[in-house]
């Protein structure tokens, strides 16, 4: 008695900021590699904040390592391998794993999820605007219902200088998600 | 020529036990941070037993690393990002990834698996009963036909005292999955 | 207004060499756990060369890490968690999480992927022919419109005397995917 997965058929875009503001202590760069340069065998475990593409509220937080793959001096950048989570709150998460490479736009595959992300699959694309403090991404999911209407709002274009809005970056009452992830 | 992926379109919940039975070595608990208290930057690699929820069967092994992300005294825990793998002997595996918090319980995405498990998608809950000891887990799973009987047995309520048989501990033929991974 | 998941409904089977040519400084085997014989707490990051299964053209590389579970001297073998990547340039890339044992073959969980691999799923079977230099794979992958045909080449049967062709091996226009990962 099989039967087909319930899927909403259509592809959500959800875009998210990620930015580093510098008090979490992160990131922790291990160079374990021995070697004066960045190197395979260093490593990069991380923990940003996440806001709403609107950069109205506060969303949560990132989470997770990136595997230094190549230092690429004459490309000016890092080939990373990361495997990551993105946090919202009692929503729940969306994992990501693939290529962060510090000197072009990436896409990530979406490994699965929790809460409203339960089941989720597609792929993110990875976009920087300051290395390594400030990242916009977008998103490309299926295989869950209608997301929360409170994690679409029009996202703001990305550019270095966007900020999320005072109330957000003070996580003020109604300027975070529902029991946001710190 | 487009077709639609089959699957048993029900949520199947496959229940089981961690367990550190102290003989494995594990965790190694990595104080890379250079910090006197756990810190980001800190890893822990870890591998404990799996047995079937009914305490009857030794399944196998978990097997992967949890990233310290962040101390956090105020809840008296840690928050850790997790990746790894619960192994079922012949069965094959189930991949997870995301939120291991010590002080309350979570929702980790389910991210693929193998054998039986092929094409499995969904979410899994840990329950953690003695940190960091004795943890169960409840699958949601999606993606697989009927998974063999002699794993869904009816799980022991979960509770700090609960113990495998004899049998399963000494993995007794009959007691164990067929190949138990060890 | 809930659709189902379109799906190619068949297995596509993507063969692939993965190699290691000892010009990547690959692996980075960080000896972490301080006991003289490899064990638990050892991190082995890596990133090896990718060749199509006809040996006739450069795909790009893997890159990830492996976690050292278990020493089994009896198998004259190393239980490794692996997370990681093979990326084949302009199409994209399959990300997988599982078993890697050295004494015998094993199926990892293809948990997502990006471009023409976008919303992957299956099991990918890994075979070694030459430790720790030189692996077959072989993908059973769903969820994607059909691969491109220059992936699905007749592949070479896996020997350890197998090499890529000479061209494939310089890199030469023609002997490489699009844009091949590097």
């Amino acid at each position: 008695p099989t039967a087909l997965r319930s899927d909403s058929g259509k592809v959500q875009e959800l875009k998210v900021y990620e930015i580093n503001e510098r008090d979490r202590g992160s990131p922790a760069v291990l160079r374990l590699s021995g070697k004066p340069a960045t190197s395979l065998g260093d490593l990069v475990p991380f923990t940003n904040k996440v806001y709403t593409g609107d950069l109205k509220k506060r969303a949560g937080i990132t989470a997770g390592i990136c595997v230094v793959i190549k230092n690429e001096p004459e490309k000016n950048g890092i080939r990373f391998e990361a495997t990551y989570s993105f946090y919202f709150g009692d929503y729940g998460h969306i994992s990501v794993q693939g290529p962060y490479l510090t000197y072009e736009d990436t896409y990530l595959a979406v490994t699965g999820g929790s809460g409203v992300f339960e089941g989720v699959y597609g792929q993110v694309k990875l976009q920087q605007l300051v290395y390594p403090f400030k990242l916009f991404y977008t998103f490309y999911l299926k295989g869950t219902p209608d997301l929360p209407a409170e994690l679409l709002g029009e996202a703001v274009p990305p550019s270095p200088e966007v900020e999320p809005t005072a109330a957000a970056k003070a996580c003020e009452p109604g300027s975070t998600l529902p029991n946001f992830s710190d």
